[in-house]
């Protein structure tokens, strides 16, 4: 588990703007790992509108079953999230951890259950020891501080080798809002444990139904634009947090300039963290671009994407600096979408190398084999069919994310 | 390229019996690999019948479009199978490829030509050298002899280690009727390379719609229940040849007690040579058998199997023996099949490990850590819902398959 620190970890956290109405605080409550953060805990201000996508999966755990009829409400008053196990697969015992978390919360902070979220991530399939987190719950609620990003990133953790956050400001109508995010993930991803989670929190003043629409739409162009092993999590959850303290006029119509504006920053930022999540893959040493076009549609070319981003052979190929394109045509034959075998485009940095279904007339590898010794490698596939397109972003599979996975409990 | 030799590779070749009406030869024709054999020639006495089942790609190579046409025809009298080059994604002079190579034989063997089949197998988006092999025919045609299985075994071979061959007897009808195949593949399975190739020569008489239908159902029940890597080739191709020279009355209703002891037979051979491939596959240090049942029907229990199959944390923590059933749990749920969470049951080498949605009370890991410590794993899912069953097979994923694949071309 000592695994290497990514490549593409920054030399610090970013410095994010504290969200007003937001309050945060981490502890090492020893929920597995020992000495390090693995506790956070935020608080929202009365009035926070809730919102937020979770795992498909059908064994999800039960803080996703919780947090899915906590959105039914959509307002939040707490979030409270811990690092080392997943609380999945733990049958009614995980549903007792989540409820005496949750009355443990509310009896701290005054608030109602379904005010309150709840998120685990670790391991599958253990009981988690909720009485080491509700130990730690009036210590936490006595630190919150509007500035603790750092620590809070820390917390929920896992596989992950570097914090991820970012922040991004947006005017709507006029009024400057703030959209401050965090998130971990770095297996599991498309996510045992590396499960990804993030969290967005604005001041933006948003009625619940749009700000469900504004994160579902933005989750499919990033979160759900992600691959790292293909494996889906059963604790992947993206929630949105808005105080409504920015004071700007409540946006309630998506299709209104100030809710446009305030998507556009909402995307860029889950973009933002989508791409670092990818860039901490397990055993990541290169970001992969790929881009998909003249698919059916939209729809075909994300599933096209993701079948090239998921391949092992294309994955290894990449890892080995081999610009095995052959493997690129092997994918998008198998994504089960429409494609025309005549007509498919292939270049990688920006190189054509194949033109209706051929090698390029004279194809000079050369120039292509220097791209793939970069770490950022730009794939781009036209399948000749529509005008669908997507892009999609993962890594390549190295030694590394074996070395990860061949023992990861122990 | 050098990788060791698979740990289930038998000591020696076995023994296959000759198949009346069939000749084969094999040689070294240079066509991408040097000093091996890497070309081989059946020849089919007249009369003799096709069927076969191909790739479901999108981007199937010129071999593959061919044989799909001379399937409908549906008598054959030649099979030739080049190692090295796949002849996929390689346009109009693919095609021409195959045609002079099908003229060639058509010379040499005074037959016709959509009584020919062809096979080519290993990098993507090369042009085929196809004089590389018309210059061999001749040679090829003078050498052929009912014995030479072993040769054309391995002259099929890309990065699999050990060649692959079974036979099988069964009395139809008070006639001993004999089946001998032979395979290829060990990445690219579910396979740029190491594409699954597989060839079965029967001596039984059949009409050509009743041996349509048998391979079609075998297939699925062998090499479409196996995944090295989840990447499906653009030359997956499993052809029968059935000569009739047993003198069997001609089964032509695959509902016939004849009919079932022959698809007995045929299907029993199919699923040894399916195992074969999965035990070569590209770095395979274990044999993984994953029994799926309670599923809504069979075929959602195959593709939960393979869900789990596929999952690379799972056979990454197969390869490193440690028991995280946690994430089979994952694999189930990420299926997209229906599955009861509060039902499902988990076995591993025997041992219960989860009983309605838990574990079992008093789980003791010991024995079934002993079991992974093991070449043979048994992992056996029940999810709960339904009568469905099925039974898929798969290696564990390990530093060996990124070492062949990183670096597969050069």
């Amino acid at each position: 588990m000592d695994a290497a620190r990514s490549p593409f970890a920054p030399s610090s956290f970013p410095d994010l703007p504290e969200i007003n109405g937001v309050r945060l605080a981490a502890c090492a409550a020893g929920v597995r790992y020992k000495g390090r953060l693995d506790l956070m805990l935020a608080d929202f201000a009365p009035g926070t509108v809730a919102a937020g996508v979770m795992t498909k999966s059908t064994m999800a755990g039960a803080p996703v079953v919780w947090n899915r009829e906590a959105l039914r409400n959509g307002s939040a008053r707490a979030l409270v999230v811990n690092a080392g196990n997943a609380n999945v697969f733990t049958g009614k015992r995980g549903q007792a951890a989540v409820r005496k978390t949750v009355s443990a919360i509310c009896d701290a902070m005054a608030c109602n259950p379904d005010e309150v979220f709840v998120c685990s991530t670790g391991t599958i399939g253990e009981y988690l020891l909720e009485d080491r987190i509700t130990a730690k719950i009036s210590d936490l609620v006595t630190n919150l501080s509007g500035a603790a990003w750092k620590d809070a990133a820390h917390a929920i953790m896992t596989t992950d080798t570097y914090p991820k956050g970012a922040s991004r400001t947006v005017s709507v109508g006029g009024v400057e809002v703030t959209l401050t995010g965090i998130a971990k993930g770095s297996g599991m991803i498309a996510p045992d444990m590396a499960t990804m989670l993030a969290y967005v929190m604005t001041d933006a003043s948003i009625t619940r139904e749009a700000a469900q629409a504004l994160i579902a739409a933005g989750a499919d162009k990033s979160f759900n634009a992600i691959t790292v092993d293909s494996d889906t999590s059963t604790s992947d959850t993206l929630l949105l947090f808005a105080t409504g303290a920015a004071g700007n006029d409540q946006m309630s119509d998506i299709s209104s300039d100030h809710a446009q504006a305030f998507a556009a920053a909402l995307d860029d930022l889950l973009i933002d963290l989508a791409h670092q999540v990818v860039k901490d893959g397990e055993g990541a040493q290169k970001f992969i671009e790929i881009t998909v076009s003249g698919a059916q549609d939209d729809g075909a070319a994300r599933r096209i994407g993701l079948a090239i981003g998921n391949s092992p052979l294309v994955k290894t190929a990449i890892a080995g600096e081999d610009a095995n394109w052959g493997r690129i045509v092997m994918a998008v034959g198998k994504s089960g979408e429409r494609a025309d075998r005549d007509k498919l485009d292939i270049a990688i940095g920006g190189v054509q190398i194949t033109r209706n279904g051929e090698p390029v007339d004279g194809y000079d590898e050369a120039p292509v084999t220097e791209h793939m010794r970069g770490r950022n490698i730009a794939v781009a596939v036209d399948v000749g069919i529509g005008d669908g397109s997507a892009t999609v972003w993962t890594c390549d599979l190295t030694h590394g994310y074996i070395d990860i996975n061949a023992d990861y409990r122990t």
